[in-house]
């Protein structure tokens, strides 16, 4: 993540072969009106999670790339907390990995603030 | 946009009944790997030409939030060149607005380097 | 489902509050080309597993509607088996109710063939 | 059509290099609580609108299938009307084909009922 999205405050909290987490915290550039964390903000952390999952399956394939990412947003997250990305692989497949998130406000884990499924596409080269 | 989101570059730079365009000047904070334009940046220029959408129809309401954006990535955006994104509104109900999000690299306006479907929910007392 | 679906031939097969089953049978109507299971086959049941979660929460409301269906087909479902949808709410809200759903071949729940992501709409005289 | 989906009542009405039209004849089997056109109904129209976009412009290869399937239901079909699905063809790539389709009740083409958008997977040997 440094390396390749040195501009990012997101960090890997966890990885292994079931989920990937992933951490923003949460500042004053993250909110919007009403004093909650922006939708870009929950997204970009969302296909983030979604990378983790890809990299920790095929390898580190910087050219992986979202071709699809659906988010449905399930209700405000908390401005002065961190969010918290987890991601569940639903499918590996040769072209594509599709990854479940589940976004949470940090401390909250048992309420969802948003929900996404995202699609990566491997680079053919990479194909198993 | 200024008021709102201070912390963002992105400008409208259109807004009539029919569509709305903003523009991302896009530096090396939105880039990625591979030389080209995250996906995240696209996202947020998608929520924000949908947010345009939306206020130019039900006026300056600024709890409308998102409820669901699904995006499709078509072809890498050029690293040098700002991200252009026309919303089109689908359907202006009662409870939500639809829009469609096509996304542009500057200077090539006849191939789409993403197409996004936005929902926002309005909030009930702004409903007409 | 059978008094308000009698042309349906989805049966439902275990409903709590966690999850519901329904239970589509195949037969020479629901294939495609490729010997498969047709991808309409597929969201009628994701969107009727993701009905009964709607009813078993809020009571028989037959003016629930899906506003939203985003469906990624995984892989391909046996032709000679029948379909099993499992749907799982993923939120409860006043407006709207959110359904995780995975699609199976009948015996092999370990590897869904699809996965898809319902939203339904409450109807305000229901609205808890 | 007639030949690989021989149960299906959808015909096709237009196809040129900008669209395909398709026509679902509305019949009892059709409708839902309420008076209304069913959900799958129109699921199954838009998924056959995108396929004819597909198979105009790949040539007839019948293992072309729907990779991902977005929908947003926008307003009650009229139940005494036949269903309209104009699909337009969004990216023509190598790997796959996106589809918009717009779904209108017959008669009133300037509200459409339902809004997609589709992924079709192409089939290695196929690619161009």
């Amino acid at each position: 993540m440094r390396d390749q999205f040195p501009q990012s405050t997101i960090v890997v909290e966890k990885v292994d072969e079931q989920e990937a987490w992933a951490r923003q915290p949460v500042g004053a550039s993250h909110l919007r009106p009403g004093g909650t964390v922006s939708g870009p903000t929950m997204m970009a952390v969302a296909d983030t999670a979604a990378y983790i999952v890809v990299l920790s399956h095929i390898g580190i394939v910087p050219l992986a790339v979202t071709s699809n990412l659906n988010i449905n947003f399930l209700r405000k997250p908390e401005a002065g907390k961190a969010l918290l990305a987890k991601g569940t692989p639903l499918h590996l497949g040769r072209r594509s990995v599709l990854t479940e998130v589940n976004i949470y406000s940090e401390g909250q884990l048992e309420k969802p603030v948003a929900h996404a499924v995202v699609t990566y596409a491997i680079p053919s080269s990479r194909r198993r």
